[in-house]
């Protein structure tokens, strides 16, 4: 059995005995090892990061394990067949947008920047996003063969696949136009999504991915904290960031899969499903102008359908977009 | 005066006398410099690449001035506020358009880099583009306040400026949708424009600017040759590029001034006016689908409506457009 697999399987042994101390001689036995070697494994896992107890007469007990996203047990774990074949994992960059951005073109389709931390995290139109420890950062290498009329679509997507990934731990989540996930009304994941491109035909789309995950809110500025909330606080335990973000690249690849293959009346239809942001009042800011009126759908292209104070019909492809209640 | 000033006045003088020797002497009086000194000036404008004759006796004659762009000239000459205040001049580059990308971010607006040759020049849609020497071969790097939907109007507006500069000098030209320029059916302009940007926000949009100006067509390959036309073939003889680069960067800034000021419904009308694609059966293909049918306008955002064969109306951003017939 390769290292990095009887390591996993160690970790697998200590974390099912809850608590109970596990002797060295029965993980050399499970894994057919000697106690000696054992003993090595267990000294390489506290080094990175394990808080493993260790007593002569009873055994190993695993107190605590590092919360990191481990890119190895990520690899492993991993069921996609495009995104996230190539992981380039960091502890950390400046914004994992900009990595990206610097290796894109002679990156191959689906490769996935991960860093632990950000020091210059980027939010939509210029602003800061404050990436505190324990969140998910990260973005998506996408080569879609798309024009780019197209390129917001996979900003719902990434969107529809955070939505996903978070209800199916139970975290209560919803898409508020055009890129922000929401609990109870907080933000807990925001996407920015940029792109290379001629008119015709894009290079790449990378959509980044920012989620408060293990993060607690109190490492945020205060103006930041009122609106936000993390998974940790929603659910009152750290999750594994590892295997969350295993099925986060999943259910993106799932949807980029059905963004290739299917109409996208299909997306639409699901978006709208995920989202609070249909039948609110809302005010959208674009670069050009301001625009108020009831959110009344989504377009076969992707835009926001407004309903404006004349009742007109307005078409949105992006912008800031607030509820007026 | 200076000495760039000077310089100019002697190839004005000598241009002026249209073959006719004019003496040193004279030269000197009129510049209220020495005989000795306009001396010095011709063997710099020699260096330069002017083909001058002197005899001692009857003074100096211009046989030849150099077929190139004068990015100093270019600047005494240029009267626009924003486009080209900043002038990046290299005889050979791989590609304006490349190099204009690589300095986007960090370069201010308007700024413009010009090559006398491209060694990898770039059509749409990854297609080799032939820079023939005596073309003007440029990119402009433009940084409007607008949403990614709307960058394809800033391949119409250089579109139309293109296309006015060449009527001003008297060649028939006409815009092929997207962004091709014709001259009786024959390409004599291909644009390219590239865009780096976030969903809601354009970091830079760069329109590179291809013009057969100077170009002999036996420098083209068979293939191309046959589709393409220059501004020397069409008008008989050779352009000073210098001055229509000029004339260009202007006609590029009054569209853009407009595209920022104005209602777009103005710049689809002039566009209209000046293309011969409307009213045409088309087949467009673009990278999801293929459309044929008849072009019959533009919409206010920019895309290229057709009536297609159910006679249902589709709207179309971006694509290779072939004349069907």
């Amino acid at each position: 059995m390769p290292v990095n697999d009887n390591k996993k399987e160690i970790i697998r042994l200590l974390r099912e005995s809850e608590g109970k101390p596990v002797s060295g001689q029965e993980i050399g036995e499970k894994l057919g090892i000697t106690r000696a070697m054992v003993w090595k494994y267990i000294r390489t896992l506290r080094k990175e990061g394990y808080d493993i107890r260790s007593s002569p007469k009873t055994g190993y007990i695993l107190d605590a394990a590092p919360d990191r996203i481990d890119p190895e047990e990520l690899k492993t774990i991993l069921s996609t067949d495009l995104i996230g074949k190539v992981i380039s994992y960091y502890s950390i960059l400046d914004s994992t947008n900009n990595a990206a951005r610097d290796i894109a073109l002679k990156s191959a389709e689906g490769t996935v920047v991960i860093a632990e931390k950000q020091s210059k995290g980027r939010g939509r139109m210029g602003k800061e996003w404050q990436s505190s420890p324990g969140g998910v950062w990260l973005s998506v290498i996408l080569k879609p063969s798309i024009a780019l009329e197209n390129v917001s679509k996979i900003t719902l997507i990434a969107g529809i696949a955070v939505t996903n990934v978070l209800r199916d731990i139970g975290v209560d989540a919803h898409i508020k136009w055009p890129n922000d996930v929401l609990v109870k009304g907080k933000k807990i994941c925001g996407i920015l999504t940029e792109v290379s491109a001629e008119v015709d035909k894009v290079d790449y789309v990378i959509p980044g991915i920012g989620i408060n995950a293990n993060v607690s809110l109190s490492d945020l500025s205060d103006e930041i904290r009122k609106d936000s909330t993390s998974i940790s606080r929603e659910m009152g335990k750290n999750i594994d960031r590892t295997a969350f973000v295993a099925s986060l690249l999943y259910e993106l690849e799932q949807q980029y899969i059905k963004f290739k293959t299917k109409q996208f009346t299909d997306i639409v239809e699901e978006w709208i499903s995920l989202s609070d942001t249909i039948g609110k009042e809302v005010k959208i800011t674009t670069p050009n102008r301001i625009i108020e009126g009831k959110a009344v759908g989504i377009t076969e292209k992707g835009a926001l359908v407004i309903l404006d104070r004349n009742n007109k019909r307005q078409e949105i492809f992006a912008g800031n977009c607030r509820y007026s209640n």
